[in-house]
């Protein structure tokens, strides 16, 4: 079998999208790795790149003959693939319910009731039936998640902390998410990473 | 440390809801199991069960002291900490990129999606920052998932199966997921198993 480190690995993104968060975990993993710009005007929607995501979005990873796509997904496929960077719990360790539930917390939870309140959408009509809960039971299920710091699987800084550190992040910014200081204090530790400082530098350069 | 078989490990349920699919989980992981069932009514909304789960929904587990929520997440949880079950592609495998990928993709937007068509949210609007993409680019991702076969990750059934099947099964049921013969026929695959059956009976029965 190739090696990780002989394998290329593209990663299809728009330095204006969710995909900062995959730059975030590339950094973090410290590989080397091809950046491929898509424009949202028609790059997205060719025969050609639905073949790597139908949904015609990016992100988007290529990893020798694999392909990757939903951003948590990304995140913790190179969490397990450079395991020797400790960005995941060993996989026999408790603290990976812990990481896995907050990946998925964010990834879906999350997003929809970051995204009900960007479109107007109403969660409390239906809780019952809405995966999600409401805004309030968004809020206090983050505040139990970051509540045993410094990060979400404690001592151990994880991919989980990436995907939901940036997820904290832009909802605040956006206004999608109730600001907390617990919240900011989180994701200011988050975002004080060199990882997420090259990040940042690459992309912001990106939409210059 | 305790071995994983000797830790206790409740599940917290109601047979009308997602948990069916924590339950098939557990069924084909095949070790001793609490079953604790909540009511909608309020159960789910004590003080003692939004400390398990803020959000006061169920599935959720106990194992030892750690909770996990969020059924994907107990999924992926419970296939890493019963390795020696196949539940889950080896953890330095190209597979797992795959794995994730499904996994993500039914907690993300499928879940949106087909919430959306339930709720009547039009995903078209705003689709370039909407998360799921529309049901159409569901549709079209779902096919690709399950392409491979027989199963999301091929020849080894995992718990992207028991997950996406699951889906896959309750949308084209309660028509928030179109119809498509590959849909059914996957079905049938994942619903066929032993494990499936067990679960099913053992909540159908709670559910008279
Ligand atoms: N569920 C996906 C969402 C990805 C997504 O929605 N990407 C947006 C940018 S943030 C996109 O590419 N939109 C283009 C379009 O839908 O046309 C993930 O988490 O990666
Ligand atoms: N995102 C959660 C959703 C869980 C969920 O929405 N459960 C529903 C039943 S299917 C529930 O407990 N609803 C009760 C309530 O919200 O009051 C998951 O995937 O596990």
């Amino acid at each position: 079998m190739m090696q990780n480190n002989t394998k290329e690995l593209i990663f299809y993104t728009n330095p204006e999208s969710r995909a900062r968060i995959v730059r975030r975990m590339l950094e973090e993993v410290g590989v080397p790795y091809t950046t491929k710009v898509l424009n949202y005007k028609g790059e997205m929607k060719t025969p050609e790149y639905l073949k790597i995501n139908p949904l015609g979005k990016v992100p988007a990873i290529q990893h020798g003959d694999l392909v990757v796509t939903e951003t948590a997904a990304i995140c913790a496929y190179l969490a397990d693939q450079f395991a020797e960077k400790n960005l995941a719990p060993p996989i026999d360790s408790p603290q990976r319910g812990t990481y896995y539930r907050w990946l998925f917390f964010a990834a879906g939870p999350l997003e929809m009731a970051t995204t009900a309140k960007a479109c107007g959408w109403n969660l409390d009509e239906n809780r019952q039936m809405i995966g999600s809960g409401t805004h309030d039971d968004i809020v206090a299920a983050l505040e139990l998640a970051i509540s045993k710091g410094p990060f979400i699987c404690g001592e151990q800084f994880t991919a989980a902390d990436v995907y939901v550190g940036s997820h904290i992040s832009w909802g605040m910014h956006f206004k999608t998410l109730e600001e907390r200081p617990s919240f900011k204090s989180y994701v200011e530790r988050i975002e004080a990473r060199p990882a997420a400082q090259r990040a940042t530098a690459l992309d912001d350069e990106l939409s210059n």
